[in-house]
């Protein structure tokens, strides 16, 4: 509908997820009438996107440094590892304010079909970690902290099939670390949520997964 | 919460209109994880978006070249001027079909506040126009277009305080062309709706410009 640059710039946002013409069309216009600084302040951080995000050299979040936030965060207990498939899970996992172990990042799920196995998700990398051969972290002042302990890994893949087939592997693998415990985050009925409108496989695994109350 | 040029990302895409926190984020983890050419195309269209955009000298619409497509095409009504506020406005009068004349984009709508009076809108270039000094077409042999006899204006300011205040203020400057017809959108009831819900104002316009059906 429209001409040159202004279309260009519409047919990106179109692109993007969750942006409709409807408000790629309304971003383009309020980009077009932006102050200039504005707008090279968005180029910018685009341009710097790919090329400027690195991964935590120990837990595989997007990190800024080599070491990411979690990972150099001595308050955090070292001995506690929690699997997730995506950087963005561990925020998520930081808003309940429950956890102060460390995380660690697949990048994706095992899904066959789509060619994802084991060997395209960190896989090796965690099993390096557990073994002790991964978390040493520098310090400011030179000296390397020894590579902790992991006692527990938490698996929290998404709960739907890649997710489970994912945890049910990550399970049978990390037999080989006798001390090591290996659970799953809890499935069952949501909070908030209206028994009504559960669906049946998740009612039933909180019916395997009930709990005694006294 | 993230770190470095992932967030930078994150925080410029919530800038953005109707984007909010949750869609930034899983735009800028799309973008991170996208091809790197798919990400320079972005770039490219936001970098050439303000520089590359330039405005009909005609009517003002936005545009590629020194006149626009509608203003360029010769099987449209030259005597017909419809002013609106914005470019965005002329995409859903044309979605119509109805309308085959052209336009004259003011560039937003008068609001004394905000310091907004005439001379920060395209008012003098459409006292010009009708005056017969601006719609000269040069067409691709060179030859000259005479500028058009504009026979009426169709005042298409959005329905609000400030394009009525508009659709008045311009009404009144274009008395001073006698043989000129200034008309206004019809105001009433929208189609498809329900007079239960129509508020008061738009109730009393529809009374107001009621039409004979016999």
């Amino acid at each position: 509908m429209f001409e040159g640059p202004l279309q260009d710039a519409i047919d990106e946002f179109s692109r993007l997820p969750g942006v409709g013409p409807k408000s790629a069309q309304r971003i383009a216009f309020h980009l077009l009438q932006a102050e200039p600084e504005d707008l090279e302040r968005l180029t910018g951080a685009l341009s710097r996107l790919q090329k400027g995000v690195r991964y935590c050299r120990i837990c595989h979040n997007v990190s800024s440094e080599e070491v990411c936030r979690i990972c150099a965060d001595s308050t955090r207990d070292p001995s506690l590892v929690c699997v997730v498939e995506e950087s963005k899970d561990i925020q998520v996992i930081e808003r309940t304010g429950e956890y102060d172990g460390r995380y660690h990042v697949l990048g994706g799920a095992l899904d066959p079909l789509n060619g994802i196995g084991p060997k395209e998700l960190n896989v090796t990398a965690l099993v390096q970690r557990i073994g002790g051969r991964v978390d040493d972290v520098v310090a400011a002042d030179g000296t390397v902290a020894e590579p902790p302990e992991i006692t527990e890994v938490i698996i929290a893949t998404d709960p739907n099939t890649e997710g489970e087939a994912t945890a049910a592997y990550l399970g049978r693998l990390l037999k080989e670390f006798p001390g090591l415990t290996v659970s799953r985050l809890a499935s069952g009925i949501p909070m908030g949520g209206d028994l009504e409108f559960v669906d049946e496989l998740t009612l039933s695994r909180a019916f395997e997964g009930r709990t005694a109350i006294r």
